[in-house]
């Protein structure tokens, strides 16, 4: 790559550049204090590199951070909600226990609570090794689940079973996408069964 | 880099191939909305850029999702345990409370929960700041631990005792590479005594 | 790019170095299972290559890092508390309620611990979209803020308030940076109102 065959390649020039043959100190620092260090660039170039690079990354996480970002909005509505319903039921912390309807929207919150991490996981996993837009597609139709599970779970607790299993339909879905993605990078597969 | 050095470099080669000095518009397109506004790139050369970079992410984060998603299988069967418990012992959500059978399930997938985050957090600094194949033993190490220590909590209180100082000694480990990961990245210590 | 460009290169600087023209097959292997496969880089172009976009993710989430495994620490912290109060007020898992102090610290454990994965989505998302340094300085005030929450709630459940909405507060500024993070990467704006 030009970042170690810079000196060679100016040597093959035949040298009509001489004074470019190397760089001057001050044009050359250190790329950063865990690089290679035998590795040397250019400011102008290391930023450039990096601005590129960053560009890239951001690329490829964009649509799985912004349902992140939605996930956490939907996270704290939840645990407004159980703000609200506290108040509304005087079950003051650290008591848990009340009133069912006090009861239903704590564990309503409770169990999105204990799902985001999981849901969070897949979507990445999926996003990054198998197909962002299709992950980030799942996550706004998990998130969408959660939200009628919440509502519906508020009302009675057979409100909640219809958008709990679509919400783990659609894990199950971001389980298949992350595994089929991990697959196909450890296992070289015909290529033009997946997507790029 | 090639990336800013290629209208120069062309110039150096005392114009022998003067209509390829600048591309044509056709070829040219800015590489992406947050890319710095003069980096411009021919599509075929940008998209192996791409391609490299996220070969590269890949390569360094493949294990790590790997027992990611292994862990979240886990998570998913454990859930699945106090599902099959609740129906058993009929403990309706949103009650939490039960015969000691149910509670000690009901905890132990609680407990599992809680860690998973955190363990997630430490597998992924651990394997992206010291080393991912040995930070991915870890997390295998620890996702067994953790089967036992649900397995022996079903059974009886005491029986989750031995897994869970299994499970906590990995976590530790665990925060010890990723403490000397950081530390190792952030103070320039001699290279020999760590993994590239 | 120099990656692809190389023999197109070569061939141009008429035919000085015609041995050089194609790489050896000994110096030649394809980048990863995963990578383009017309793609061939000489092993130590690779190695380069890798070690420059390794050494810029890290620089993009070194301090980010940090944060989360301190986060860890808290968290590690405020476990062991649980389990000193449990032996000191005699309350063996899996019963989870008792006296007024033990609710108070499992309370406020188990509110941390469900805030964890919130606190850390919206760090990375704003460390990386944003900017990082401002993103880890509010995550550092995030686990002061979280301490003095725990500490407070533990002596009485009023002492929790304070630092509660001081938590909720940081919170709320990485939402703000995460979201503008994330339109200025979506929708183009002028550039000189955001940190690079």
């Amino acid at each position: 790559m030009q970042l170690v065959g810079r000196a060679r390649d100016q040597s093959d020039r035949s040298n009509r550049c001489t004074s470019k043959l190397y760089p001057s100190r001050s044009e050359v620092r250190c790329f950063s204090t865990s690089a290679h260090p035998s590795l040397h660039l250019a400011n102008q170039e290391t930023d450039t590199f990096r601005t590129v690079s960053r560009s890239i990354m951001l690329h490829q996480i964009a649509l799985l951070a912004t349902v992140t970002v939605l996930g956490v909005l939907e996270q704290a509505y939840f645990a407004m909600q159980v703000i609200y319903v506290r108040r509304k039921c005087k079950v003051s912390p650290p008591v848990t226990s009340g009133p069912p309807e006090f009861e239903r929207i704590f564990r309503a919150q409770a169990n999105c609570t204990e799902y985001f991490p999981i849901f969070l996981s897949l979507l990445w996993v999926a996003g990054v090794f198998f197909h962002q837009v299709l992950a980030a597609c799942c996550g706004v139709l998990y998130l969408i689940a959660r939200y009628q599970y919440f509502s519906g779970y508020a009302r009675c607790a057979q409100g909640r079973l219809a958008p709990l299993y679509l919400s783990a339909g659609v894990l199950c879905i971001l389980i298949g996408l992350s595994v089929t993605g991990l697959l196909v990078y450890f296992v070289p597969l015909p290529r033009f069964l997946f997507p790029k």
